[in-house]
């Protein structure tokens, strides 16, 4: 099976290897790669990111979720992309609710080859999908192609002088997509453009788990959890609303 | 690419912003919308609301679950499109245990806009979204069109005083839906209808986050919460069911 | 907007209202009907054997889950249909493990209308679906018709003494389905047919619901809730594996 | 109905069964069928592998989930197809937090038919589908075919030796699919092949249940976890990123 043939994938904790880093030689079991992931100042940097998300509010004492890394990786033979979800950010009122003030996105980390089952991540690009851009994703017909424009800066003094481009279009036989990212950097004059094929099995499993993410980038599950039928019989008797207002309590 | 031009989406707590309110000029990231969001009588109104809903019975105290206000936000030229689930309610019975007395459902706010990415939420149009609703928009073809009526009185003396009628339309181009919120006040005078249109991308998201909502508004969720092992293999020897009940045992 | 004029949906706990019941006049909201529920011998019945699912071991107390009545009811003129998803059973193990030894179903209940707005639910009769079953109608097309046989006394004395039937044929218009439940009862002289249809919009409520709690009805969801990192990492060492059980481990 | 004929779908725990076993004679349901599931050295051996992915560390108690068997099945003429998913796994990391280092799986167990719904668990042959053979199968259209090729000693000395195909191919009457696992094992000689027809709505539970599974295999779900307002509202002031990771908190 020709698809079969061309894809290998597996799983990867999401910290930035080194580059060039190599693939342990004694690969175990058929399609598992495992690496060498050496601390590295940037990786710090990001697990003092990651431990802030975590980090529970020292005023509720709670026991504590552990952190996990779960980026999901796509190795071919050119390039290698992992995706994972991040999550949306919340900002607490005076009244002790919150509310979501960004939503969360699922980040793509493109990866050229350096050799065979070698990548390397130093030159790896990354590209934020919004909500807006999963739902491309997820609506994407086998046939269709979509392409995003991001510009890091924009807003900003060096708006213009990073632009990133995600393009994802059907293979020419019909067996899954391409992705493509191009991001052209004239502060530091890199022009960098990496493509990987998709299978269509591949991007399945892509939608099924950006459709499992979408609610929790949205923050929708803490409405799932905020529904027990203990805390939320008292509403029942509000019947003073105004007309204006009778459209909320259909 | 044009969709992408037209739609400026992002977050927003779904807290009534004063009207017309401003965005903050420094915007910081790609497609990111701060907003003034000053108190106000009317949000004071809606929090006492929340609050009720969320506030546990005091004859069974357990930690609490934050209220947070999720709405997802469509921003596009002349109109904004705020949509946020809302629970459904239940009422104790005698046994201890509940029934669900009024399914949940989706709240979507119109505001029109006041000004280049401006809106104003005084003159917002409300349209809460019944779970059957929700079916209709779920199962809608991409050429497909559907129209729901609601009369916030009817049964009451006000019956017919205001009519509410809302119609998602295929776009022309086949690259979404207009979705168009039309309200007739006749006690005060008011006529207004806010068009917005939604791209396929935002519509898809709608369809994730509403297939996420549905079993939550329908209450099934606590079915779910309720299957534990350890409590329910006592059913298995309940084997005395007359023959009009054997096919409750199947 | 004919559909809409035809379907009354609400929602109603699933317990037994005594025939013929009467709505209350008094409707405060556009499709929201409420119920007189007196309580019946046959409500207590049932509800004794929702209290066995639910009673905890005495072993180990935990915080108790309540039980909630979520039967989720479409009201049409000529008949109503409620469905309510009923849990699998399980059986402990010598190891303290349990198995799943039955999976769950989906209770279908059918009531003849007694007039308007009124249904005769001492005349309901009731189908379970498998997940089979259930499998049927989540991947039913617009134009495809199933239809399940059973028989509650299936490999006892009274075998083909009660025959049902439910057909699930497209409604002529393509707006949906009928749901048709025939049964044949030679113990009692009983022959009855009740006939509902099911707009498009309302199956996919079915639907969505259905695949929410396929999951669940497998027992699958002990899967989900078992994977915790803090658990699972001393399995890597697994290496002593026989040839036949390295696929286990791949 | 055809297709009812040819299917009985029942549950049975995941534990092998000693080979051949007998059914039960006294058959109380109509789709319902009961095993004799004497305990064997095989036996022993998978629950001391599910007990380890169990147990909890030590240097953190908590409340255990039990283990639950919850093994899927499908019963036809000629053999059983029993499909039950298998947990990612998980390493510890020095900061605290855990990173994936193999996604889960779904183990798929074919045994052929022995008799009159008796099945020959001894000559079983399994499959572990990988997520990306899980997003072909849920991808997999109504007239498509798809084929998977292991190896459980590749990258071994025993390299070739043995070779497994599982071959997934419409039934001729479109009424579903065959599923058709060969084993050819040169180290002891043996050659089988064991088929199963799928129906339409067995599949279509099947790809509920793999949708549900995805993200557990994944690991996402621990990413739906720790998503809490409480816990992450600090990282809104991490302002002081370089250009490059500026993508990263778009």
């Amino acid at each position: 099976m020709e698809m079969l043939n061309l894809s290998i994938s597996s799983t990867r904790a999401l910290q930035n290897p080194k580059p060039p880093f190599t693939l342990a030689p004694q690969i175990s079991a058929p399609s598992t790669i495992k690496f060498i992931n050496p601390t590295s100042r940037k990786l710090n940097l990001k697990c003092q990111y990651s431990d802030q998300q975590q980090r529970p509010d020292v005023s509720q004492p709670r026991q504590e979720t552990p952190k996990v890394f779960i980026g999901h990786s796509i190795y071919k033979g050119k390039a290698a992309l992992t995706v994972e979800p991040r999550p949306p950010e919340f900002a607490p009122l005076d009244s002790g609710a919150f509310k979501l003030t960004k939503e969360g996105f699922v980040l793509l980390q493109f990866a050229p080859a350096a050799g065979v089952r070698q990548y390397d991540w130093s030159r790896k690009q990354v590209f934020s999908l919004s909500v807006t851009e999963i739902g491309n994703l997820i609506s994407l017909g086998a046939r269709d192609s979509c392409e995003f424009f991001h510009d890091p800066f924009k807003g900003k003094s060096d708006e213009g002088r990073v632009r990133k481009v995600l393009k994802v279009e059907p293979l020419p036989d019909g067996s899954g997509h391409f992705f493509n990212l191009s991001v052209q950097n004239k502060l530091i004059n890199m022009d960098e453009s990496i493509y990987i094929p998709v299978t269509k099995a591949e991007f399945a499993i892509l939608v099924s788990a950006f459709n499992f993410a979408v609610p929790y980038l949205l923050g929708w599950h803490t409405f799932a959890n905020s529904i027990r039928p203990e805390d939320i019989t008292r509403s029942n008797n509000a019947n003073s609303r105004s007309g204006a207002d009778l459209e909320w309590n259909r």
